[in-house]
């Protein structure tokens, strides 16, 4: 039986909580958040207790922890943590400072303790299989990819004040997908370019965010990656990817909610895409964790590591610099 | 919290048993299996206690039995169930004696308990989601439905021997999807006319049944269903159906494993659908539990009643009937 | 230079015009229509003369004639167009009285001319590429048949009085496609089974005709197939089959004007069918006459003969039997 | 009616040369092709006369000539066939050379006749559609465009040796799409980024050339657009776009050949896309050559003028300066 502590009952803490709490093998103990009431009912709904971060890393029995709290707290958690001797899963990103998230890989290392960070894309049962595909050769060599990440709407504006800018906050998945799917071999972007642009909200403007982006990398062999990203499609969360490969194409679709299909005089219509995150990684989320625990488990490394991180990382910086400049960056 | 217990520990009742166990709100207290490994292996699982059927109807703590048993003891257990003041999730069929079936109702009425009868197809998303549709009027009047019913291949002729031939073991759910689509205003099957064939295995022949089968229903309001099923379909299990209506069509299409495309010198190729029942109906099964649950808590009726599995058991002895004369059968 | 003739100026005789006068090789000469005007409209439109049925008959530089006048002349014009040694093209039915038909057949022999009926779906793009690929053995022995076959509005009411009824004039064309997939090795239907009903307008009741149907046939070899039609289908013009094979399946969907996807807050959304069977069959009415020429060029058999024509006539009949009594009808 | 004269009985030509002999009111009476066995041949296909470019253009009856010669010869041939008076069909590109292309413009209006450029991706239905309904509103207002633009092969080293680069001569189509998709409301690019690679074969860069770019370009307006291109898509010939609007999306998908879809224990295939632009754009090269002579009649504008040439051409020498540089061009 493992012991864990959740550090954050926000959103994707209380999903990270809830899918750790029905594994089998794992006991939620801990609960910690700034707020106690989420706190409390978190850990009421899941018969865990509240608990401080100091408590937490104080006690011997406690496994891992799950980091879930805001972005500007997870390097501290992720050094203390891993002074503390815990096993560390931390939800994307790192840190917004490439710096600080480089150092958080030390701190780890130094440690000896184990840190997987969520990038739970790699989890979805969809882009897990066409990366497998990939990698057991069904369409050969990798040549092109195409990444459409799209957000049924934008967050609101003070949150984007203080998530880095659109690259750091929506695209450090998609530069994630782009180093997995293309650079599985050792292969590495080596030129990047950026452009966005304000087509949906004045405000953003206003807090120098973009709400458009479009970003092209091309990789040392040559491969080359185009990302389109909007903060808002009119017809919900959009995450699609294909890669061309010399002998064929891998193209993965949205998940739907049902398989629905309505035939009238104005067409035939489907399901549109799952709401948004929660419901479109729903599953990616769970195997993720079942992924961080199994591993623990069994001593084979993590998919994702902060390594995974602070790569996504510097791409998100070349791409936030390009498209401030208008001039590629060379990586 | 509802304490229940589970008669039968075999696929379908672990599955219940694993759905129902993780629901809160309900304690899954006993388990019964005639093979005692199973029971014990089950009920160790998921932290239950082995015990025969006599200790969990003179338990008064438990407030509900789930019956996963073999078909020939249903019947039986829910007489004793509803006799000892259970509630009782049954799987279908109720009994392959439609008077007996009818008796079950009788006891169950007698009792003051509920009984809900499990045709999970009811809960599938895909197709509760067309039913929903079609009750709220998006394709106005129902008038014709298309089931396509096919296994990906057939039970050992053993189980075939026992099973009350296709149309009881197999069609039973696809004559309980043309009431719950065609008959949902009081409609009702008034003429059937079934034909099949053996064409996969002369072995089923040889134990009198069919793997092939097309039946066709008219309803007392003139609507028509055509049924097609087969044992053996060679890309898997299909379970489609789609209902035409004055105004448009509601069409159901397969679940499938994931949303890869792949592109190659051959075609375009999509994941065929979910291998079988477990997987295609996975959550099906687990909402049908959590209604199960909800109406025992709300006092709602359940969506799938005695009456519904008498009902659907009549069609199929109807069915036998006229595949085995060639002649039609007025309802 | 082949010369041709026309005889009738309507709907289909206009389409059956221009595609052989687009042919190389093959010159429309005369063009008959019993309305003069409908006949000199046509003829100047492509060039050609308009003439009395005598008069074509009667020229000897005439090669064949496409019989595409009304439903009840068609086997007198087959007659004494075998009798004057032309070739002959006939629109379908050969008629709507089997025996007329089969004394058609005989007509068509006696005189050694060639004669093709005009099932123009064995030409479609989709249906012939499933058929030819059902013939290679790409899904081994086919074993069930599901023909969906919808009109999107019932022709008026006069029409139908004089059409013969539904059968006769509308699963004509499926049941020849239930021959042509099901039945290519020398199987035949041997058990048909038909129920019908009036769901969409009373006034089609008042005339004994049917807008619903419901179809099972049973081969000699045990293969099963189901129609389903209905005069009225919201969305359009649905014309699809699937067969199942030993070892897989053939689909076949509708064509679209377009492959264009919309997506919005409501869903995705792509083309109805193509609005009726002058456009989804556009192709399959240049590829028949194609054919009919090629064939009378090469002397290789046409694939769509009189004797297709009677069988399909003779399933019609049996189909409105069966309708009319609610029994099924031994072939 | 219309007298015609082509230029050129290669591939395009005797494409252009077929559906304009198929319009009415049009007359092709002269072909030209400097290999006289070429031109014969057509000429006879078509019921026309070989002739050299002095004898069309001197001809009097002659309303209109289409040039399908090679694109080196296109500005010579737009100048002398403008200075006779003629209305002038070009295929694309006007010229590799800007300043050249503009000059066939002026010499074009100071002559008084029309020319219209065959960008046929713009009859093609399905694009087609997808702009009209842009335009009718159906999205809003369009934010980003993806074009996927591939070929199933590369053309021989020595065609490409003098094809100007893939920018100008596969690309100069996709900028095209670009203009008439994201500049119809007089918007235009403002800034280009292009980078390509030598991914399929070496013999491609030893001329100088790419087999596989990306190019990204923002509008005045801020809306974005991407574009990927290979030379060799190992499923075939691969032309998709999708425009994003405030308010939805259209998506244009590939034509197929058929609507077959085969189901097996591989899972559920569809067909590749047409084989290449003849097939994919057949429809489209129908339609542009109908156009041509509708506005010819009617005195309408044409859809593709000899400013459209040019404006895609300055982008493609703007993708070729910015894949050389590494550097984005402002426009």
């Amino acid at each position: 039986m493992k012991n864990v502590a959740v550090f954050g009952a926000g959103r994707i803490g209380r999903i990270h909580s809830a899918n750790l709490a029905a594994l089998s093998g794992v006991q939620l103990k801990y609960v910690f958040d700034p707020v106690p009431a989420a706190a409390a009912d978190l850990a009421q709904t899941l018969g865990a207790e509240v608990a401080s971060i100091e408590t937490v890393l104080a006690d011997k029995s406690i496994d891992a922890v799950a980091i879930c709290s805001s972005t500007d707290t997870h390097s501290d958690l992720i050094s203390r943590s891993a002074a503390a001797g815990k096993n560390i899963f931390c939800e994307k990103p790192v840190d917004l400072s490439v710096p600080r998230a480089i150092a958080c890989g030390e701190a780890v290392k130094n440690a000896g303790v184990a840190c997987m960070i969520g990038f739970q894309r790699r989890f979805d049962p969809t882009f897990n299989n066409a990366s497998q595909r990939l990698l057991a050769g069904e369409i050969g060599n990798p040549e092109m990819l195409v990444v459409t990440s799209r957000d049924p709407g934008a967050p609101p504006v003070e949150y984007m004040k203080a998530s880095g800018g659109i690259f750091r906050d929506m695209l450090i998945h998609d530069f994630d997908v782009f180093r997995w799917i293309l650079c599985s071999d050792g292969d590495e972007a080596e030129w990047l370019s950026a452009t966005a642009s304000v087509l949906t909200d004045p405000a953003i403007k206003a807090v120098g965010d973009y709400d458009s982006t479009a970003v092209t990398i091309r990789t040392r062999k040559g491969r080359l990656c185009q990302i389109n990203t909007t903060r808002r499609a009119a017809y919900g969360y959009d995450q699609r990817f294909e890669v061309l490969g010399s002998t064929g194409m891998l193209q993965c679709g949205n998940h739907t909610p049902t398989e629905v299909v309505a035939w009238n005089a104005n067409g035939i219509r489907a399901d549109k895409p799952e709401a948004f995150f929660l419901q479109r990684y729903a599953a990616a989320y769970r195997l993720e964790i079942e992924h961080f625990f199994d591993c623990l488990q069994s001593g084979k490394p993590f998919r994702t590591t902060v390594a995974d991180g602070v790569a996504a990382q510097k791409l998100a910086d070349a791409a936030t610099q390009s498209a401030a400049t208008g001039q590629p960056v060379q990586l």
